[in-house]
């Protein structure tokens, strides 16, 4: 499958990789972040903002867009890129499948399985949604959840909530509908496994897993060979927290000769600690000559230790979720705008930061917006914070290449600890 | 009190005028459109896309600003200008006095009065905020809003919704308050009267209003003279529905040879007739030589009305009211986001606009941010609606340089019937 991304290492530093890869005639470098946009549009920001931020990847959410506006109509725009008024500078874009919003969302499993809403990591962006007809407020996502009816080994039959109407998940039909939606990378349909799960539940949610990835595998290279564009196609490896079921499962989809690999199946809950060392013994599973992808993390410490080991693709929540909460990410950590010594501090956001934000706005007029409930004060610190992202990569690739990157962690976790 | 704006007439078609003023170095062409900016912040736009736009002049509410931030927070930043980040190249300021907010959201008349929220052309904006300590959800101000202690002909104390502590407004602190924001133009405090009022009712609420505005225009000389910015100030024509009232007071607040007029207490509820009639009576009343304005005014019709009828200043939330409805202005009438026939219209919003949300997205885009209720569709909404009334005066004042406004009425009259 190699050749619809292509993929070059440029330099590293212990596992550690500096990389670039081009898809459909969009450059991606590695280490790179991928802000999330959900339901067609990074949120708050305008597309020539998120050119202008640099961003070179994003994360559309499948399971969203086939349910609203619909693929069709998607595809009828052109696809994702023209929908969302990207233009040929803009961004590649990596789909996902589906799966994560219809499992874990629906509540299927009642082991003891935290909500992807509660997670820190959570893929599935749950900001307010201001009165769309079918507006979901953050924590309420239950309630909006696919209702799944039948679960076998060829797919999930599901009720929308959006329309009541019965949809069927199966891999073709993943693949398919993330075609269809003008999608550079597509992702395998998978079983997101829930944390905790014992060894025998994980090794079952394996095997549905690697039959659904072949399946989406085969979908996509028939897609593919019919149409002009050649999509990438990345698999992904789970296994719980059970190292010998990652090794397994990393061994069974190269098999897949995808065009990159991701860990899924972290940072749904687990202890830190577990996380760190999944993700450690994990990374090196995947095959070396393509780009590596962790769902869903992270904080910008984890996002350092992550790149470390060798992973180069990053996708979360935190900045865009953080700024609603009045959060900004700034070099000396944290800074909740709703602090009360905020309020006449007529400084820049981040010292430093050259950002549209901190160029032309002060910590008072935020805090002023934050505090007075305005659009604009989630705008300008969601531009803030996927900037701080963007530059956090940026100095990471630099550390690849300056062999410092255990200077930057430690600066990194310094400026957030645990 | 001339000299610290100076208006010229530029041309004048029948009783319509082309003028322009510069305020403390900044620009206004006229007849004008103010966006609204109630919380130091044209509603999702930022400070370089109010300068973008073009906008020459905005409105911020005194008593929204001074029960937050406080006004001597925005004083500590330098004034409104700089806490908004507008920058030198920035639109004037224009302040209203704080009296509409605190006598009419306090609900304090109950004789049939329509409360401001329920008119269309409120000046006070009621889009729901998202998560400020104080949010106020549109259409429930009348719990949020000041409850008025004791109203004399002193002033006016209240306990604030905000904090619950007890405020005086008075002509003189109203003026204090607005020197202390940094406005370029100042509003007198006046009773707003509501409709409907008997002429009784009216004549008293005129000699607490004109009492008001005189000892408003005294402090505004004594704050000019004590400080080294010159700093406009308008007088508030009032009168009801009552020509002679009116007439008298023109006739009252020409002494104070205030450097603008505006008329209050029109669009209030009022049957459309009787505000139009209201407006031709009263325009006449204010000196030629001095920019008038009218209050919350209006729809692209009773702008182009009113301007037909001399006058020169408008203000108004629909623009931005509006796209929160997922309403856009466009040439051709109101068009409804929300209106099934746009799911897969991948033409311009408004044929033929130039504004950044035309030449860059479809109507499908925008149809889907709308239902899926995304932050973006409300930015994009209001900044297409803000050019479009921007866009509206630049051909009034075309038309009148062209003498064929009666023209320009037809055609808006067309596009958007009563």
């Amino acid at each position: 499958m190699v050749g619809n991304l292509e993929f070059s290492l440029l330099s590293a530093h212990g596992r550690a990789r500096r990389g670039t890869y081009s898809v459909n005639g969009r450059t991606v470098e590695t280490p790179a972040f991928m802000p999330v946009a959900t339901q067609a549009t990074v949120k708050t920001l305008s597309s020539e903002e998120i050119v202008g931020l640099g961003v070179q990847q994003i994360v559309c959410n499948t399971y969203h867009l086939w349910q609203r506006p619909g693929h069709d109509v998607v595809e009828g725009a052109g696809g994702l890129h023209s929908f969302m008024g990207l233009g040929e500078g803009g961004p590649a874009i990596l789909t996902d499948s589906g799966g994560f919003q219809v499992f874990s969302l629906s509540g299927r499993r009642g082991r003891g399985a935290r909500l992807p809403a509660e997670t820190e990591g959570d893929r599935d962006e749950g900001w307010p949604e201001l009165d769309g007809e079918n507006a979901v407020p953050e924590g309420t996502s239950r309630e909006r959840a696919p209702i799944v009816r039948r679960l076998d080994s060829d797919g999930v039959l599901f009720a929308s909530p959006l329309d009541g109407k019965l949809y069927e998940l199966t891999p073709e039909r993943s693949v398919r509908v993330q075609h269809s939606l003008g999608a550079d990378i597509v992702t395998a349909l998978d079983e997101c496994t829930p944390y905790p799960a014992t060894r025998e539940e994980v090794r079952t949610s394996l095997a549905l897993t690697h039959s659904w990835e072949r399946r989406s595998a085969e979908e996509h290279r028939r897609l593919n060979e019919r149409n002009e564009t050649r999509r990438a196609f990345f698999a992904i490896v789970q296994g719980g927290m059970y190292p010998e079921l990652r090794a397994e499962s990393g061994k069974i989809l190269r098999e897949l000769d995808a065009d990159g690999y991701a860990l899924g199946g972290l940072s749904v809950g687990e202890p830190k600690p577990l996380y760190r060392e999944t993700l450690e013994q994990s990374a090196p599973l995947l095959p070396e000559d393509r780009p590596r992808y962790v769902m869903g993390v992270g904080t910008p410490a984890d996002i350092v230790h992550a790149a470390a080991h060798g992973m180069d693709l990053f996708d979360c929540v935190l900045p865009t979720r953080n700024a609603r909460n009045g959060q900004l990410f700034t070099w000396e950590g944290k800074l909740n705008l709703r602090n009360a010594r905020f309020k006449e501090d007529f400084t820049q956001p981040d010292p430093g930061c050259r950002c549209p934000v901190c160029t032309q706005y002060t910590r008072a007029y935020l805090a002023h917006l934050v505090r007075a409930g305005e659009f604009l004060g989630l705008r300008l610190a969601t531009c803030h914070n996927l900037y701080f992202y963007l530059q956090l990569m940026r100095r990471i690739r630099e550390a690849i290449e300056e062999r410092r990157l255990e200077k930057l962690l430690e600066r990194v976790r310094t400026a957030y600890p645990e």
